[in-house]
């Protein structure tokens, strides 16, 4: 079993340059003439010089009457002067052809009609006052694109106006991508996701990749899927060597025993890059075969996006000679410390919203494997090789994946997680189509830390108070004794005990958590579940040390149902919405209370406003109720 | 003859509320399930929640062996734990599923091979530890993306993954446009521009409006052009009411004779707005027909494209509940004071460059029929209502019309005009993707002007000193006293008369200029030519106040050869290029010498560098000399 270590890693830097420097894919695109209406995104490959001037004779500018500057001399108003039509004045429109010897346009404002054919004008006009002269806009010969621009819909106005109806551009290059992966499966082929099984995979990176590929300005063929069999993918890297103009193989680009890029790459060219010090993208591989770049891909999807973004599509900007695209840039305050590898550029994924005067980031998930921490990203921290990571609240500039204006359109909710806060975003963006609504889910406690430290709008919470069954108010005064808050409840929901389907273990409530039998599941300390449970043991009476696997945490509802699911524990405490997901079993224990926490300060802000009057619709109780394990007769009720 | 006025103009926030508070487009759009690879730029109909968990089965995040963590502990350096190879120990890599009972991989490079099927291991293990559970990424049933929510390439990865094939989308707004007007010619009709007939205009404004509609989210469906008949435009509106989402009639609405496009609307529904206090952009007309908005978009192709963006774009996006695109603004400073009208807002266009440390802005002219002043443009100043204009140098917003990074890699060449400019710029965008050129056509006197502000990189100047048959660098020396400059030869060009073909009237040189049956066409006090002119003038001790004409003045090599064919002029002053251009004859009076005048500070950075070195190519050159009355024999000499 033979295994690729990384040798001489670059950087991110270094390993751009040694990419773009070689320049052996220069002039490799072939040139075509496409009709100037079809050139949208298009890349000239020569100058484009107009062959029409534009406009192309004097044209009038304004609507009125085209008159010849000097017959107008000594008009005002004790003495206008008279002008016959279509003698010594035209109506004319804009755009119209200036008449034979006139050479200025009066405006029909400033024209008195007296008689048949016959106007007054009672101030001179000045030669060519609005008219449009023969080439004001465009002059014939004049260059009117460089090559390597692309034309934009402005363009095409330009283009034609200066008698340009076809243009030669670049080819796009045609990039060949190869998912590799025995355990991958097409979802073209799968058509059901429940005909998936075990072990097997959705195979999706080609064609978030191939969208990727469109987006830089390429062309793609995908290949079928192939296994993990490096001589059946070095047959066709090596025929796709001469008739495409770059190669990806994704998946196989790392170190394990399965990963054939590289070896594919250096037995049939030469490699330039294997492994970049990125994260995610560390294991990318870069090299040329028949001077026709190839890249090994990571398969883990957020590292396909960033090799692809950082060096993929780089590669075809160069090969198109464009300019690579480009973020917005602004300054957030990361909401905690964030603590990072030296030597490793890291693409940490953040969630973003204005709260107060400042935009606040919150780390999302750092897993290459999750494609959702990308897809719920709102922005891009990149934290460099020197720097051992970011302090809370000091300002760091990130990349923005979404307008700066959405941004400060964002309700920023964070703390305990609940499905009803999905159909609340839902219903937003269906509102008022310009607010958004953006959840993490730290727990009940960490919600109400956020409003303590100034780093959300709402904060969602359902913390119970042993002393007297209330629900949140107690903690607020505790934790929150020098701001002001409402609270708002969202939702009443049922807690109870997830079980495997059909209930195996004949496990009636939490008096048979301590049966020697059953395995527990918990949740972490702080967390609304926990004190719920710990509540609950109290009233009868069990020692929690009598529990199996009390000490074992999860942080989700979810992360418990999936713990039940694959039988690491027979049960735990947790939402029926979490038992629902995973189709299993569910005994009620209690109806607890679940409110959203809002500093007054932003109680009446239009978001807020528009949000509470989301939760108080028929509409959003009906949907959340449908959702079953949830009841809205307090929804919208101000509980403090 | 009825002329329309404009009753009640709106400003742009006023008229943007009318427009799009009227909710009668709502739910207008049909929904229809698409396959997600095809879904790219589609808005979803629906919220979207996964059907399988993404992984769905627990998997090795790792290559290296799969392990029950509990076998692990109590291993330490000096106390190895022994295990075998699948029995309690397995070879995984990364996307593996766990084998049944193991809960922890061991990373290959910590495993310790020491025999057949016998590794160590010297350090326990936690459970889950490199393992992605179930659901890590994705939980069955949690919402994905909530309606509304426009698919990015990377959304095709959260949607696969969470065993999403299919989603239903909004249908693209359909769009039809309709050109009007007797003058335009259709450009796919026309084949060749040079059978374009006196008076006929190229329409282009159907294409870059469709290309707008397509950027926006919507279809288009292009009418034939129509010519300026009420009755005729009416039919086609009242049957297209029936089966579009909104109509666009291009032309026609502003108030002149034969603006119709008011009266078509009101007459088949009802008028919400004519005319907006913007500039360009005013006339436009915005109406309803069966709750079917309907927009009079102004003829002018600035009018037209800020009409489009600022109305109909938004109610694009209103209608698929999108948010509108938002550019990019930065702080920049005008290079000249800029009065504007009180009472209405201007969208000035600006070149844009950094020099210094500010970002300087160059205003294009501000004509509306000018398509080139927007794709020249690298920014937008949008000046309220309120203001009567800016003052030079005072910090204003821009919106950026190219990427940050492109505007900071602008060269900003100010000064007199030259054709070799073009090629310059077109060579530098082949040879360093990056760089541009950027130029603005003040003179000679103003680039040197501008040099002495501080708002240009290069200024291209042939300023002849008459005492000494000079160029350039008597007037540096007194212009710019304090400023340390280089000065290198772009070109030698020949200066000469304009005539036209044929020369009828029979002009034998600058001698003749005095003749009573001639009339000339001068440029400006200040232009190099002007000078060279007065100076030749001087020469040949004629008096200037003897030549018809002299007091008429052009700014442009080009407006002088364009009054030379109209027959404004029998014979002007200019380059051999201008009256190339026309297809003018030209007699050579001198050869003269065009320098770029460089401040020191800039002269050694890196594009400046690029500049000069492209200057010195023997591919500039000849592109130049074929170019025609050029001489390259000091091109690229330092002069100074």
């Amino acid at each position: 079993m033979s295994r690729n270590i990384y040798l001489n890693m670059k950087t991110l830097k270094e390993a751009k340059e040694i990419l773009l420097k070689d320049c052996f894919f220069k002039s490799m695109l072939k040139k075509e003439e496409i009709e100037v209406f079809d050139s949208v995104g298009r890349v000239l490959s020569e100058p484009v010089t107009a062959k029409i001037s534009s406009p192309n004779f004097h044209a009038a500018a304004m609507d009125g009457i085209a008159v010849k500057a000097s017959s107008t001399f000594g008009a005002y108003p004790q003495n206008p002067k008279e002008l016959t039509i279509n003698k010594d004045a035209f109506y004319v429109n804009t755009g119209h052809v200036m008449p034979e010897g006139t050479d200025a346009v009066i405006m029909i404002e400033n024209v008195n009609e007296i008689g048949v054919n016959r106007v007054e004008i009672d101030a001179p006009v000045f030669p060519w006052q609005y008219v449009r002269k023969v080439g004001e806009d465009i002059v014939a010969t004049e260059l009117l694109f460089p090559h390597n621009h692309t034309i934009t819909p402005y363009c095409v106005g330009a283009l034609l106006s200066g008698g340009i109806f076809k243009v030669m551009v670049k080819e796009k290059p045609k990039v060949l991508i190869i998912p590799t992966g025995s355990e991958l499966v097409d979802p073209k082929k799968l058509e059901q996701p429940s005909n998936l099984k075990k072990g097997q995979v959705i195979e999706s990176n080609s064609y978030v990749i191939a969208k990727l590929v469109e987006t830089y300005g390429g062309s793609y063929v995908r290949n079928d899927i192939m296994k993990d069999d490096a001589e059946e993918i070095k047959k066709v890297v090596k025929r796709a060597a001469d008739s495409y103009n770059m190669i990806l193989i994704i998946g196989g680009s790392s170190a394990g025993s399965e990963d054939y890029a590289k070896a594919v790459i250096e037995s049939l060219g030469e490699i330039l890059v294997h492994g970049v010090t990125i994260m995610p993208g560390k294991p990318v591989v870069m090299g040329k075969i028949n001077n026709i770049p190839v890249f090994g891909v990571p398969g883990y999807p957020v590292s396909a996006i960033i090799a692809f973004e950082n060096f993929i599509g780089p590669m075809i900007c160069k090969m198109l000679g464009t300019i690579e695209p480009e973020r917005e840039k602004v300054q957030v305050e990361p909401t905690r410390k964030i603590s990072s590898k030296l030597g490793i550029e890291e693409f940490l994924r953040v969630k973003l919203g204005l709260v107060g005067n400042r935009i606040v980031a919150t780390p999302l998930p750092r897993g290459a494997g999750n494609i959702t921490t990308i897809t719920e990203a709102d922005g891009i921290i990149k934290i460099p090789n020197n720097v051992e990571g970011l302090k809370d609240f000091e300002p760091v500039e990130a990349e923005l994946l979404k307008p700066l204006s959405s941004i400060k359109n964002t309700i920023v909710v964070v703390g305990s997680h609940d499905n009803t806060i999905d159909v609340l975003e839902d219903e937003i963006r269906g509102a008022i189509g310009h607010i958004t609504v953006s959840s993490s889910n730290v727990g009940s406690m960490g919600g109400l830390m956020a409003i303590k430290r100034g780093v959300c709008h709402v904060a969602g919470s359902h913390l119970l108070d042993e002393s007297d069954g209330s629900y949140n108010i107690s903690y607020i005064k505790k934790h929150l004794p020098d701001i002001k808050v409402k609270v708002v409840n969202l939702v009443l929901r049922d807690q109870g005990l997830i079980i495997p389907k059909g209930n195996p273990k004949g496990i009636r409530g939490i008096e048979d958590l301590s049966r020697k039998d059953i395995t527990f599941i918990n949740r972490q300390v702080g967390s609304g579940t926990r004190i719920l449970l710990d509540y609950k043991l109290k009233e009868l009476k069990i020692n929690p040390s009598t529990i199996n696997g009390y000490p074992n945490e999860e942080v989700t509802h979810m992360s418990v149902a999936v713990a039940v699911l694959s039988g690491t524990a027979n049960v735990g405490l947790g939402i029926f919405a979490a038992a629902k997901a995973l189709n299993l079993d569910f005994i009620p224990v209690v109806t607890e209370q679940y409110d959203l926490v809002i500093p007054e300060r932003y109680f009446e802000t239009e978001n807020i406003k528009a949000l509470l009057d989301v939760i108080n619709t028929g509409k959003f109780k009906k949907r959340v109720e449908e959702l079953g394990g949830y009841h809205t007769n307090k929804t919208g009720q101000i509980m403090m």
